[in-house]
């Protein structure tokens, strides 16, 4: 017994030598803490079979062993035959599968997703993991080890998933110099200067990581790109991590740079219906495709914040476009065009990729997406959704959401997304009549495309908790989910994700999921409430500036988008205004035109509205304003003695880095609080309500604040 | 035992879930796997028992139990009596210790140093631990922590130990965008924007690894320095970090932008006699010590390479230094200038800090230090030792090293760099005659000094192995090491470093130490043999590029390093070439003059040598340079087999890591030596001797090569 808790001792010390660094992500695999729950576990699963041997299945059971053998701590033995207990994984093709588990069934879970079903044969019980093919097994297992992890019954499974969307993807913003546009948790984790010699285990840990959740797509690098990573010296390095994603079934996506035919291939133009250029792009390809040979397409920022693109050549995006589907074509591989365009004119900004784009519906290749990001502006705490959304049949519309918190806090502030998502996958465009949401858009059944996809601009960098934020971890989650099945609740999510990052301990699930939950609404609340939008800080978008008015354009000022005057505040996009209402279908429109239907929480989205003017509350708009404001901050506070009551029931490590980072949030919360309720009031020219706390620094103090070396922007690309 | 064996392998999967990234450095502390030691060592050491409760003291009480208890793998309880087996740890002057230590032996290990001493008393066997001050105590208690993990015996304890040097430090060249000049880990790990409200676990760590070598003094930012730390919202941060940092008795400095006195402080002018600007300095030198009381002092890079300083006001180096000196003198800060100074002048670049600074000796107030680098050019991979060091008996000197591998590969060569601290420290400069070593002078001993320093620039970075190369962290704790006594030998630290990082394995130790002392040597001759110098890719450093002569200033220019011509190669730095050899002492100076005598590891550093002149080898020079750059190349190999020899010995992760790191370093070593063969050829008009293996590439090949994200370089401060 002395022995036996020296090991107990043993065990502890090697817990504590070994940091919760937050690398692990949802991944840990610790044991079970349930002695119940445990001695179930380990009476249902006691080896493993697998069917097949390919890369991908290899994978497969290198997670099962590490995981079951981690989570159940006991030793699971390989077989080849099947005995009470066998958890049989591989391929419904394989004959062994085919036995237990029905063509009917296999029909349903299709080419990506999988079953898990408990069955008895020859009083035999095992549990069979299969999929049309072996990433579709893969995720079967992601999904049984999630299920422990989450500590639920695998008494009778019968569970069968499939995605919903074809294209799951991450957005990498990251340059060939190892800086990320807009990333917030240190370098980018592409060493390319190590690459291809030197495989960073960080590779294949992000790989496991994104297969877990079912992304299945990865693009390399920023969109503002740089035409040197299609360079053969860098094809070769990019091959080297499409080597290592492929046995987790993500392929590998490139930014290319518009004008890559002058800097790369010694052209004098990139015009899109040159023979030269497109006989570039169409060599460039196959090029590619030799290095890479499932390598997914390009994804193409152009003619937008100055960077090249079809129009430079008065050709249009579909020109553009369809050109480089060319090129891929015969490869299968697509391109992703992003609508994300804006000129410097006097046509309001949230207006102008639906012109741009509208106009083109029906012109693209069979192999183009068109990549809309969710909202018209940029990202914002809320934005509407995007009016492309239903204006465009007969295009694939793929959405682009933004997890790296560029307006939402950078690294720092505590701010669960899949709310934001949801939000917009949820609204319904009216497209075809009522039920016309926007997700049924993007994955396809609204307009019947083939081809479908959804993306996130990721928030990963080289920080060893990857994120940054601990929890900025969870919205890299939750977009690997929603991509995979849109109907999951924000609450659904979180729980999931709170059991496998932290403990499945009720109280601690319970009060951060209320956390998460509430946290968008919060940061609403203190950046950019009642529909105010973009007033960040110039450029680097860090803290508040609704002041600025300094910028090279219009549009990117803040004074642009509140346009606040002596009457009031918002900006208006009705019939009497801009009129980009009238880029909505009329139920969208007219709920949104009227100053009384319109939802409060997108009101200056869409009016100018008086100070004075009264809202649902019964309060002026100053003192919602106000109120507004002063929740924010106040909630934030909520967020940390909610969280500070939750000592000890996980590892101090990450406890006080969230305690530490939540209060900063809270600092920066009154610091939006104070400077913007300070700015508007030298419009409003009116009190801030009794009862609440007056600023202790004045607006100068506010406007006069620089931040020269605020993360996420500037570096050599 | 079946439950038994259950928890073994529990023990087994922790440590598979838990990966080695290298993280934990040189304090790892796992069990000892040496069962006999164990039980020698468990029997030794039973409870703690401190004497004292400062900040410091509880570092290393936090430290002695979380290693002992890794170490020992038992409890270790911390008690306020004296039992057999009690590690007794704390202040000379505290009574229970004044018992234990005599008076003498206190005085011998003086105000940093400590002893550890095996006593009896009243029947009772213990350890004492002591300093005469508590960051005493914490480096005995490190100490004593590094011979348990190297396995020496404590049997009969008798050490004292105290460091040769004073100022032990480490000098980042980290900008506040947390890019890293010449850093080749990721970012900087000090993470501004989250300061003073985030503090990360890194900066502990840090601290605990700086502390564990004797390290006491750290500069956070670059020598290219930004006026914008100094200012009040940088100095909070600072005091954040200074906090943390003061609890291992480890002072933060500060790199000091000459010029700040405009910049921030609204004057027209920095004159270093300028009155408004002599107030400037002493008001901000008030200001920074109210929020850091310990605060080092400046650090200083002044008219070089493009910085501000008192030259840009016709005064000398000697006036800017004593300005700073004043305004810190009171607080006991200190100013440490360094005389990396060159102008673009016809002068060899080699003489110009000598004659800068040797006219300014006796000129600089007590608390100035001069920190001078190695060599009289620039951190190569070998130069003769600078001239300065002899040369200014009344100026304390402070060596300056590099750690990060600006010019020696990156963070992707395997290069231990204390046998190249070791030629410089152990070369007799004839100040006072024979017996004059460069490390008298940097200890004081020779010139009777009471300040002394020696620095590191960082090799550290964001990288979760903070190295990047798993042995560049070595060269981190080889430099602490020799700061604390230049004594030891590069093997015994070696040896220490192995035995700590990897595992006490005999052969791992002996092959692994065998591959470091060869490495630096292997690297010379594969990238600069025979004194050859500064011949790499111009500005990031990348790579040979001894054909490169576009620089703006020809001394940044490869060509006016190696003067490589139809006659020869090589720098005439004799008399009938620049005299640079009259810089130092005649014996010295003879010694390299006399092309017999100049030892061939530096000749071409000195003379410009006929390509057909015999050698001592019985070769002429071109086949001696083809055959050091092709032994160069081999050895790399062989360093290959021998690592590759030792799989299993260590954890897979570092070993894959060290693998393929190895192959990246042979295939760079070929390039070295494929493109200066073929080069320098160009000159020599003769063949690669017979035998060798021809370059598969041409030369044009090796040109046209280009890196324009070569990291180390750029972005903004």
């Amino acid at each position: 017994m002395k022995k036996i808790l020296a090991f107990i001792f043993l065990f502890s010390l090697s817990l504590t030598v070994y940091a919760e660094d937050g690398y692990r992500l949802w991944l840990r695999y610790d044991k079970i803490d349930n002695a119940n729950l445990l001695q179930q576990y380990r009476n249902k699963i006691s080896s493993l079979k697998f069917t097949d041997t390919s890369a991908v299945l290899l994978s497969a059971k290198e997670e099962l062993i590490s995981g079951l053998q981690g989570l159940l701590d006991k030793k699971i033995a390989i077989q080849n035959n099947i005995t009470e207990g066998t958890l049989l994984v591989g391929i419904f093709s394989d004959a062994s599968i085919h036995s237990y588990i029905s063509a009917k069934d296999s029909t349903k879970f299709g080419k990506e997703g999988f079953i898990i079903k408990s069955v008895k044969a020859n009083q035999i019980n095992i549990i069979v993991i299969a999929g049309n093919t072996d990433i579709g097994a893969l995720y079967g297992c992601f999904h049984f080890l999630r299920m422990l992890q989450t500590h639920q019954s695998i008494e009778k499974l019968s569970v069968i998933s499939f995605p919903s969307i074809q294209l799951r993807m991450l957005d990498h913003w990251d340059n060939l110099s190892r800086t990320v546009e807009r990333g917030y948790a240190g370098m980018s984790i592409w060493n390319w200067q190590k690459l291809p010699g030197y495989i960073d285990k960080r590779y294949k840990d992000y790989a496991r990581a994104n297969a877990s959740i079912g992304i299945n797509g990865v693009v390399l690098n920023n969109v503002n790109a740089n035409a040197t990573i299609l360079t053969k010296d860098y094809l070769i390095k990019v091959a080297a991590l499409a080597n290592v994603f492929r046995a987790y079934g993500i392929k590998v996506y490139l930014s290319a740079r518009f004008s890559a035919p002058i800097e790369i291939g010694n052209l004098k133009t990139a015009d899109p219906l040159d023979e030269q250029v497109r006989n570039f792009w169409k060599q460039k390809a196959d090029e590619i495709y030799e290095y890479i040979p499932d390598f997914g397409g390009f994804l193409v920022k152009a003619n937008s914040e100055g960077q090249p693109g079809p129009q430079n050549y008065n050709r249009t995006h579909a020109d553009g476009a369809n050109m480089l589907a060319d090129a891929l074509a015969s490869h299968n591989g697509i391109v992703i065009w992003r609508a994300f365009v804006y000129s410097n004119s006097n046509e309001d900004r949230f207006k102008q990729a639906y012109n741009e784009f509208k106009p083109l519906d029906g012109k693209f290749r069979k192999n183009v997406l068109l990549q809309v990001k969710n909202g018209p502006i940029d990202f914002q705490p809320r934005e509407p959704f995007h009016p492309l959304f239903g204006a465009m049949p007969q295009t694939p519309l793929m959405m682009e959401f933004q997890l790296t918190q560029e307006y939402l806090g950078f690294s720092t502030h505590l701010v669960y997304l899949a709310p934001l998502f949801k939000e917009c996958l949820d609204a319904d465009t009216y497209e075809n009549g009522k039920g016309s949401a926007v997700a049924k858009i993007i994955d396809g059944t609204l307009e019947d495309h083939n081809i479908t996809g959804m993306a996130g601009v990721a928030n990963i960098g080289s920080d060893i908790n990857w994120t940054g934020h601990p929890f900025a971890q969870a919205n890299w989650y939750a977009l690997g989910r929603l991509a995979w099945d849109h109907n999951l609740t924000s609450a659904e999510i979180a729980d999931e994700w709170i059991r496998q990052t932290f403990t499945n301990d009720p109280r601690f699930v319970d009060t951060v999921k209320k956390i998460m939950l509430a946290s968008r609404e919060i940061t609403v609340d203190y950046m950019t409430p009642l529909g105010l939008h973009h007033i960040m800080g110039y450029s680097h978008h860090y803290g508040p500036a609704p002041w600025y008015n300094k910028a090279e354009r219009a549009d990117w000022n803040p004074v642009y988008f509140h346009k606040a005057d002596s009457v009031g505040i918002g900006f208006d996009r009705t019939s009497t205004g801009s009129n980009a209402l009238s880029q909505y279908e009329p139920e969208v429109r007219n709920a949104f035109a009227d100053i009384h239907t319109c939802d409060e929480k997108s009101l200056l989205w869409f009016h100018h509205v008086p100070w004075n003017y009264t809202l649902q509350s019964g309060r002026s708009l100053w003192n919602e304003l106000c109120y507004k404001y002063y929740a924010g901050a106040d909630s934030v506070e909520w967020m940390q003695t909610s969280w500070n009551a939750l000592k000890g029931k996980i590892d101090d490590e990450r406890f006080e880095q969230v305690k530490m980072l939540l209060n900063i949030q809270h600092n920066e919360a009154l610091w939006w609080r104070n400077a913007c309720v300070l700015y508007f009031q030298t419009f409003s020219g009116l009190s801030i309500p009794k009862g609440f706390e007056q600023p202790d620094k004045s607006l100068e103090y506010y406007e006069s604040l620089q931040f020269p070396y605020a993360p996420g922007i500037g570096g050599n690309q």
